[in-house]
């Protein structure tokens, strides 16, 4: 195979500054919670004020990116209750799922964050325990200085269509596929 | 639209273990490294000792997540030249990329990792300043317990073939096509 040939000329450059942006990072691949913890490691060592919150795991996982952020002075709240097939009560777990977001909604309207993280809003926004045409519209009226990143699966149209970036995290390849379970200081 | 039903059923468990994975991020899309950053971050909170090694980005970058990963003790290395287009002699940082890859041959084989992030690789291995299957021997040769993350658009078809996970991070939408510049904090 021949080697591509070796870029000489810049992109056009974008000259714009947007006072904040919404990323949707969504699909069915690896890397969508990962590259915006990615992201909040960036921002908290600009010195921002971050915030995670999360809709699915509970406070009961201690996973590695949780410490680690905290460590750098991310602010991270495990609002979730699980995974949906492990609960006991589903409508303790839809109520802790509306719990994540009046807290979001807090945390967006502040202000006070440079960066706020919604990570796996979207499978409640799906299921219906959380209005998406709500998530839009705080999202789109949140103060001006605050950027957003949302994560999930099949990320609503609606939600799409309120980003500025989006990624589609497609799985080609996964060694849970070939059985390898998830491995910690890896996947979690 | 009715909502999703909520899952009540676990999906079938992956009991294999494996001593180690690895993982490639390629596609147009955002993401690929930033996820990379956000697993050396768990696994340097688990308490592995983890390497990065960027291959186009150089010293001079002073990039956020940089900061953030050494302050938790990863080891940082821009072994880069910068984008090729500010090249101003293409023999040097075709030299420089090689360089990089020494390190990483060292970092890899001496077996002293829990994981080794190979950035922005697949950009001199596709322009044939690297051997692609000098890079996948390497990788398949590594001692057991070593975990690769290697990133980059246009993923050669051998290194997906010798990886457990590929993701494509697939652009969907981008602020810069809108002409909104990279943001720090965000992008860097």
């Amino acid at each position: 195979m021949n080697p591509d040939e070796v870029p000489t000329e810049a992109p056009a450059r974008a000259a714009k500054k947007a006072p904040s942006v919404v990323i949707v990072n969504t699909g069915d691949g690896k890397g969508k919670s990962t590259a915006a913890f990615g992201t909040a490691l960036r921002a908290v060592s600009r010195g921002w004020k971050v915030c995670v919150i999360q809709f699915i795991k509970s406070d009961a996982w201690k996973v590695g990116e949780r410490e680690a952020a905290m460590r750098l002075g991310v602010e991270w709240w495990s609002i979730g209750d699980g995974f949906t097939w492990d609960s006991k009560d589903m409508e303790r777990t839809e109520a802790v799922a509306r719990e994540a977001w009046r807290v979001s909604v807090e945390k967006l309207r502040s202000g006070d964050y440079g960066l706020v993280v919604l990570d796996e809003i979207t499978y409640p926004m799906n299921w219906g325990w959380i209005l998406t045409s709500e998530v839009v519209r705080v999202i789109r009226s949140r103060p001006p200085s605050v950027n957003v990143i949302a994560t999930g699966r099949d990320a609503p149209e609606e939600l799409i269509a309120a980003a500025d970036t989006v990624t589609e995290m497609r799985k080609l390849k996964h060694a849970f596929d070939e059985g390898v379970g998830a491995m910690r200081g890896i996947d979690f």
